[in-house]
């Protein structure tokens, strides 16, 4: 028999993730009365926004505003996206908790999303890594396209291994490894984490997966096969395109709730909380949201 | 490293599982294109209909003339739901291949479907394998609401037990064990197949998992884990509530292809053709199906 971890810490990147990739700008106020019910599910990580440019993202041009509008709960740490020195900026003077960096393994994915290559980026992460830790930032890291990529497929777990060495040498504390495509399965998470754990603890490790594929829990339950104990999710399963009716972005944080506390795996997070805060911003952007539990949910309501 | 099957049997259950719950009556000819496609896929088994009274399934009421206009492929083997011996002398007279027969490990689920206890269910399923068998028809069990009744909540593994050896002695080949309402998880998977495998074969033991809150494919996981060789699934992931959109019904094929192959397993099934199936009757149904790959797919050809 396969044995699980007692307890996972998930991390709640809805607003970032999620909201990102919305064609509708949701306004300032609900935003921040999302955040302001995340808050109060019991989540102790919540990604609120991110500081790029808003040229790349209008949807989320207002982060300074809602970073110091939001209500901070104690236990509570609230996180933010930075590409650079000016987003780094930005984020320190409105006081942010944590700062999130991020670097696909993949060279031509990067190109396209940083308009850099990985050799030229990574001096970039560096100096904000190390300007953040001075200013008493933690710094989480993203590795995204892990399980493949658009242009290249697959990478090599030396690449991905090596790209891991050098964010932790610069003093992330935690990688999140990213299936930006939403492309894998149980098989690949269970060799890439055979490979990485042997050199990293799970505390370094989380994993950032996409259910575009319908495979997301599943490669969660490979993680946790593995001993993975963080992982990252989206209320109502936020994120993916919006003209894709039904295209999934992150795993739903409802979805991995109800999965992992009917396997007794506590996450410390109130599901009908969590609900109610999907409910909402499922109003907010008028469609409806991929989580399958909040579909049970509000069938039941009726 | 957990070691999965090198390969996999699919029985698609679509035509059957997934067209009882639809409003729409598919026309008869679009049934039999339906069928006829999914003939091609490299598919080695096929529930195509139900013998159960039209006034309870109207959507299946043409299973007579299904049946008897489907063109057989070599190495397919046709199967039909039957309920009672009237739906046996249809089926036999229809010459299908062979017939499966149904009970719920729940008393009140039972009740509700078959107006019976299981107890006095059992004497008639005895007579309709029997008869079967005396045909030269193979007999297939599904156990429904393994993993959970919404009147009764868990079923006790020793009742499940007690309801397998008793459609085995009865003379099915194989048990389909049912998550009717997509509430199990990969504990409860790992639990129960761990109590089953230890007293029958993985060849006598089939998994049917609904995607109700997007845990199916976890689900395949655990089974894999465990040994389970057998899946049953319907095209487009056909099923659910047509009411509620987005609500999953079986689980995908496409979507289980997808993550089969991709994990090395094999299943014989030829993926486009199989996506080909679900475009054709998601176009007649007019919905948008809750596959996921199939989703991938439209959006990649547009």
């Amino acid at each position: 028999m396969l044995k699980w971890p007692q307890a996972v810490t998930i991390k709640e990147v809805g607003p970032r993730d999620g909201l990102q990739n919305e064609e509708i700008f949701v306004p300032t106020v609900d935003k921040v009365h999302l955040i302001n019910q995340l808050s109060r599910t019991g989540l102790s990580y919540i990604e609120v926004t991110s500081f790029v440019h808003p040229k790349w993202i209008p949807a989320l041009a207002d982060s300074e505003q809602v970073v110091k509008s939001i209500n901070r709960e104690k236990g509570v740490r609230y996180a933010a996206l930075v590409p650079n020195q000016k987003g780094l900026e930005k984020a320190i003077e409105s006081n942010i908790d944590e700062v999130s960096v991020f670097l696909s393994v993949s060279e031509t994915h990067n190109m396209k999303n940083m308009n850099k290559s990985i050799q030229d980026t990574l001096p970039i992460l560096q100096s904000v890594i190390h300007d953040a830790k001075r200013s008493g930032k933690s710094v989480r890291g993203y590795l995204s396209t892990v399980f493949g990529c658009p242009y290249e497929g697959e990478i090599s777990h030396q690449k991905i291994l090596k790209l891991c060495d050098k964010l932790l040498e610069m003093g992330v504390y935690e990688i999140s490894l990213g299936d930006t495509i939403g492309v894998a399965t149980p098989k690949q998470v269970q060799e890439l984490l055979n490979t990485l754990l042997k050199r990293f603890s799970a505390k370094q490790i989380a994993m950032h997966y996409h259910n575009t594929r319908g495979t997301a829990l599943a490669n969660v339950t490979a993680s946790l096969d593995a001993g993975i104990i963080t992982f990252d999710s989206s209320l109502g399963g936020l994120g993916g395109c919006p003209y894709a009716p039904g295209a999934s972005g992150n795993v739903a944080t409802d979805d991995l709730l109800y999965m992992l506390h009917k396997m007794d795996i506590q996450t410390g997070v109130d599901m009908s909380e969590l609900l109610k805060a999907s409910v909402y911003i499922q109003e907010r952007l008028g469609r409806p949201l991929s989580s399958h539990s909040l579909l049970v949910y509000q069938n039941k309501k009726h």
